[in-house]
């Protein structure tokens, strides 16, 4: 069995919301897919020991946002490498109420979709929820959807263990260019930095090896510091 | 709700094939995604009405192949829009028989995956079938998977009524340039014969008028014959 079989199937990119009464949580997936048209559902499939799960479990609905290729890195770490329980998943990120009472996040997000539980799976760690669409709309009609290997791809994202699609080694890149200075991989988030593109977002220009980053430079994706990145073997 | 949200969200492009004692069926899917990585599962959603659907769900298996970019349209047509109890639609493929007897389609794959239904949920018109990997690898290292995305606008593709992500209405085309001469719109399949990209698969050039098509010009998708086509409105 070759897994890196996994890594061809293609998805996008969303924010998932879920809560209710004023407590709410956010979380990345990847994993989101329209199962009927009439009514229109939406399928999605949760990590169990996400705190994403527990809400949408007691809510029984949940927000999509479909986020557009221009996401920061730094708010996919936010939401996909921090867990709700220890940081506020919403500070500094525009937010929506939506028909459903739940936030939805507003910033780089092409459109959202509100969704009511009418059904769930339960697939051993994860569960798939089955939801009736209430509500959706396009935010941003000129923006491109972000799809996971643009994600992989571009913006050198990697998934979180909790992710259906984490796996433990990364397949090789294919046609990946000659690198002489070494690439070192952030031992909480799996970010690679690769000084072949360096840092765009943390304004560090290609070209700069990870021993000449700045001593207060972080991960650009989950915000740990340079004592936790290790080079790659 | 703005529907044309639902064609933000982002898939790949499959062939599954299913059944038993020699009696076999594929199908076209876009909605395949995994769901756990330990044990390695995958969903897929099915419709119904599908004959891959019977043979699903009496032989408890299903194999996927991940189509290229390069599946030309006549492949995607014969899979997606016509139906095995009609017809051959093993006919003129390569296929390997994998380790659950399954044949899988080889012809234009990315990479296949053969999995065991552990488990269902009844979705209104559709099935979700959960199943365990017992088999996969890749077929091609070097072909890109093809996206939904791409199906859409480079080959200029279209759901079959059975999809999940059928609509009535397609969407307004994002930054269509002006168009001089008439498009014309398959009955059957709801393909589109667009003057200005011609049908390269069936060696028409660019700038040829639907009305100056061969009298023996046939659908790129479906096979249906010029008179079933209609002006786009």
């Amino acid at each position: 069995m070759n897994k890196s079989v996994f890594y061809k199937l293609s998805y996008g990119l969303y924010v998932i919301t879920s809560g209710k009464e004023g407590k709410f949580n956010g979380q990345i997936a990847n994993t989101v897919f329209q199962v009927t048209s009439e009514p229109p559902t939406l399928a999605v499939s949760i990590n169990k020991l996400n705190f994403t799960h527990e809400h949408i479990r007691e809510s029984r609905k949940f927000a999509v946002s479909i986020l557009s290729e221009a996401t920061p890195m730094t708010m996919i770490g936010q939401f996909g490498f921090k867990c709700g329980r220890d940081i506020k998943k919403f500070e500094g990120i525009s937010v929506r109420t939506g028909k459903t009472g739940l936030p939805i996040v507003a910033d780089h997000a092409v459109a959202f979709i509100e969704a009511e539980v009418v059904g769930d799976m339960d697939c051993g760690t994860h569960t798939i929820f089955l939801g009736q669409v209430v509500e959706c709309d396009i935010l941003d009609a000129a923006a491109e959807p972000m799809t996971y290997a643009y994600y992989h791809k571009v913006k050198g994202g990697k998934a979180p263990k909790t992710a259906p699609t984490y796996q433990k080694e990364e397949p090789p890149q294919p046609a990946a260019p000659a690198v002489k200075a070494a690439r070192y991989t952030c031992s909480i988030c799996g970010y690679i930095y690769d000084p072949e593109k360096g840092d765009p977002e943390g304004n560090i220009k290609p070209g700069i090896r990870f021993e000449d980053l700045p001593a207060d430079w972080v991960c650009p994706v989950c915000g740990a510091e340079k004592d936790m990145f290790e080079q790659e073997a």
